[in-house]
């Protein structure tokens, strides 16, 4: 077999075999094939396209090119949740105390990555002390103990996936549907879980920007999943403005953890109690959604989530202590206030200038080895069709350099659009994609 | 500017700008942008095409990416020949003593190349003492006392196609024809003629297979070279069998001597003589093709072009006895007639194969570094539409080696269809572009 007559074949538009997706998968790992046949290979597979069973093939062999997590020692159905990434997103630090403190395990492999706040695993070292890196006997006898663990994802999930993606990164070669399904499929797959509860995200902060694209990434998705023989769903959730009303680290596990205490924003607890649901339903633990619902909403009243996150973080070396008073998590030195500059309502929101806006303070990374800051963010008071005057804030600015703040006050400015015009409200929820609609 | 955001653009079929592609050769060349940015750029205009404004700026930003050739030193105006490439094609060895006879001026670059011969600096090799390596003063100053010269090419002319065409190579990114055709227009540009007949072949030992994929390349490399000012024609000319009766180095030398001495195959004489017209009435030498045909037969009827090639090898230090008596040439060992194995027509050629037949032989280059033997080739008996008996040779091995001989006999074979059907009759010259026709 060889990389030219396959780059050709996929340049004519032919199908690969399951053999032949191989090939490629192992040999650009290995480093037989070149960088430069792999990405002409991946501009024709961008313009051409791949059918189902290549980007199934592909997405197995991603998976299986590294480390495949055995979690047979957990007892019970594994669940697991994945967002495409939006600003603001602090759903797994909700959800996963929830559906732990009702029994079923959540065994999270989390990374760091690129973006404008850190990942789930930044976020949670805003407890000091907290570490992500367990020993493989640690990761399951904690999960087995008390329901939830969070590790730092190995270096050696997916290579293939990472070294792949990074080409496709410098290459242009991102948005074609096979390949993000694939991307981020092969990872869950190697992940080991039995439940994966994806969380398609749409809107104007999402990498999606469209309806009809999220959902055909959805479909994509639950079909790999399925077929692969993982109980798959996916929620497509709104993302033309940020979720909640805190984006930055430290803000935002404040956010997750009053959601928990029963205090959160409306949307957040919407997206967090939906996912959770179907995280349920997988695993068996709920009948219905209702069931679901009301098994969730127990778990705030009761504090049994809030105390099943201090219950998670101590047992991962952090101190809980903040679990309890949020005013103890690190501040940053400046917090000042953007007024309006007019009158009207919030009438869009560039929710990726927000994500840049965070970026620029610090509180994400720009490079990988970029030192996150924990403690700068912003917070936001007006959101989409919230009418505002003159001079009222419509976010706060947490930062530690005046510099950056200057700067992250008109990225701001630059992020709202204030008109006349009342806008018509997105839903939070758009639906969700079960192996129903796909095997259809 | 970014490579990436032109890759994009390309993925998105846009049309680049002239100061885009120029950013991608001279960055390519230079080594800033990496080969697999660009072997996703090339696959994406393989996929999207390029339009003719881009097709022009690529091949003069090739063109002038090394050195560009000054002849104004050579007084008239200067002609070339550029074929795109076949089985026994030696008319440059034919055409060039003629129109230099004449008067006009042949300054002619060439290379070594692979195939299943060598180029035609290889053929002229065949002479004892031969030199294409010429100073730029000798070259000019040749030209100038005897109308011809022919070097060797620079390692510098354009060499930013020279490295994207191994890029192609490797990508199976070669089969786009605004690709091919800025491919050999960006060498012709920078080697200095003002008027450049192209000889582009069709059928089965041509690259261009079909006669509308021919014409199409016929008119963009017209429209390239019309809209570089410079005088240019494109003959489209048979390949669905090797032109005249010889393949191989020294085979092909004798062949093109006999033609000039009034003996040659009649196939090779009409594309001779068409393609050195269209070189006459661009230089302005003669006003009709019928003037230019009588001009030209009549330096075959007195000898000068037979003698102008005997000037020619000497003034490049070769010995130029063999052009009076071909039996000087250097023989191979082993000659054997190649027998029918029924009787019929020959009904079809697979004529890659015959030069493949040459390749095995050893008259060609199969890597850069392969050494050509000149002694080697094949002498065609028989001809499409000839009829044949059974074991009345139709064809002669030339080998050094037994081995090679056995291989080469078998591809032989393979390459020849005997039918009953007489197949229908390929026109030698299939028809003209000239920049009337691109640019209607």
């Amino acid at each position: 077999m060889q990389m030219y007559d396959l780059i050709n074949k996929k340049k004519n538009r032919g199908a690969l075999s399951k053999e032949e997706i191989e090939f490629i998968v192992k040999g650009y790992t290995s480093g037989e094939i070149p960088d430069y046949q792999m990405s002409a290979f991946l501009m024709a597979v961008c313009l051409n396209g791949m059918n189902y069973e290549e980007t199934l093939n592909l997405t197995v062999a991603m998976a299986s090119s590294g480390d495949v997590l055995d979690l047979s020692a957990i007892h019970g159905t594994k669940v697991d949740k994945h967002s495409t990434g939006g600003v603001g997103d602090k759903t797994s630090l909700v959800l996963s105390p929830m559906v732990a403190a009702l029994g079923v395990p959540v065994a999270k492999m989390s990374g760091r990555g690129l973006g404008h706040t850190g990942g789930t695993i930044d976020k949670l070292e805003s407890f000091p002390g907290f570490s992500t890196s367990l020993t493989g006997g640690k990761f399951i006898s904690n999960v087995n103990r008390i329901k939830l663990a969070i590790a730092g994802q190995t270096a050696n999930l997916a290579p293939a996936d990472k070294k792949i993606y990074a080409l496709r990164d410098v290459t242009a070669t991102v948005d074609n549907i096979s390949l993000i399904a694939s991307s981020i499929m092969s990872k869950k797959l190697a992940s080991g879980s039995d439940v994966i509860v994806l969380d398609v995200k749409t809107g104007s902060g999402a990498f999606m920007k469209s309806y009809e694209d999220s959902l055909a990434l959805a479909g994509e998705m639950v079909r790999i999943g399925t077929m692969a023989g993982k109980t798959t769903y996916a929620v497509i959730t709104d993302m033309n403005q940020p979720l909640g009303r805190a984006v930055g680290n430290n803000l935002e596990v404040i956010e997750a953890i009053n959601t928990l205490d029963g205090r959160g924003p409306s949307d957040l607890l919407e997206v967090s109690l939906t996912l959770a649901s179907y995280m349920l339903i997988g695993a068996g633990r709920a009948e219905s959604m209702a069931e679901a619902r009301q098994l969730l909403e127990g778990t705030i009243k009761d504090k049994s989530a809030l105390n099943k996150l201090a219950e998670f973080v101590s047992a991962q070396g952090g101190d809980s202590s903040p679990v309890y008073d949020t005013g103890l998590f690190k501040k940053a030195d400046i917090i000042e206030d953007v007024p309006s500059l007019s009158d009207g309502y919030v009438s869009y929101i560039h929710t990726d200038e927000i994500g840049m806006v965070s970026l620029i303070l610090g509180g994400g990374r720009q490079t990988k080895d970029s030192i996150i800051d924990l403690s700068v963010g912003i917070q936001i008071h007006k959101k989409l069709g919230d009418a505002v005057k003159k001079g009222e804030p419509i976010a706060t600015l947490h930062a530690n350099d005046s510099g950056k703040l200057k700067e992250a006050r008109q990225r701001l400015y630059n992020a709202y659009l204030i008109s006349n015009e009342k806008p018509a409200q997105h839903p939070i929820i758009y639906g969700v994609v079960t192996d129903k609609d796909v095997l259809a």
